[in-house]
């Protein structure tokens, strides 16, 4: 039963504390959203051969110093895994769109480099994935609400970083 | 060049509106926190076999009368494309959590039908989802921050399902 002691972790023995009726309304409006939402960018960008996840990486690379970055720094910015990053890269790189580089002397790691297609490849889709994310999401909250949703997003953000960290 | 007119659609000779920074710091802090938070949901299912996706047919089964759903009213409800849930029952039928019926005299469709073994995994699971829910989302917001980030996904979540609904 898994209500009873587990072998590898504290004994859970109190009782599940469910989701009050406005907690779950809230839960399940936000997972919902979440899901969509990632289904539609996706889908958005199909035509130009990217995924969300091959945006995101080439979005920071282009605005990194030198259009380079540590994979740790880059893992940490995309809030992925280290071994997820890494397979992720490897498909870009596949692709052409980065490449990676060990830093001689230098030994936290290597780096994540944007090539030349993958710098066309973000110039030329960039104006359609902005159109993308005002249509579904930006345009659609006002002002005060996005502030709000920023702020009520960073503490979560943050401990689910250190969650993750620790694994 | 992407900002010409298109072949198959209305011209966008537009300049693109850029992101604000406020609006690009929003955004950002939305999707990271929609991605990271899916993964470690997953990731706690994991150890059941489970993924989010399961488990969110599961309770939607689970809730519905009889414990069966039209498919195209399960779709709706989960936010996913009338395709996509049809592979993911599949993998969940060669499970045993899901059955599909063929509704005799009603030509709406296929049902999707919670097993014996699905009703099993729910109940067994649902203690330590409802745990990790409360842990890295509901419990680190205000009943207030709750209600408004409620408020806030519905108008997006209404429109994004119009988009799917059209294609």
């Amino acid at each position: 039963m898994p209500t009873e002691p587990l072998t590898d972790g504290a004994p859970r023995t109190s009782p599940p504390r469910w989701l009050t009726e406005e907690e779950q309304r809230a839960w399940r409006a936000y997972i919902r959203l979440a899901q969509l939402l990632m289904r539609q960018l996706d889908r958005d960008l199909h035509p130009f051969g990217l995924s969300m996840h091959d945006y995101e990486i080439l979005v920071e690379l282009s605005e990194a110093p030198g259009t380079r970055m540590r994979m740790t720094e880059l893992a940490d910015r995309t809030a992925q895994s280290r071994s997820r990053l890494s397979h992720q890269v490897s498909r870009m790189e596949a692709k052409g769109l980065v490449g990676r580089e060990e830093c001689e002397g230098d030994r936290r790691g290597t780096f994540a480099v944007l090539t030349a297609t993958g710098a066309d490849a973000i110039s030329q889709v960039a104006p359609f994935h902005v159109a993308s994310v005002r249509d579904h999401f930006i345009d659609q909250l006002t002002p005060a609400e996005l502030t709000n949703l920023a702020g009520a997003c960073a503490p979560i953000l943050d401990k689910l970083r250190v969650t993750r960290d620790k694994d």
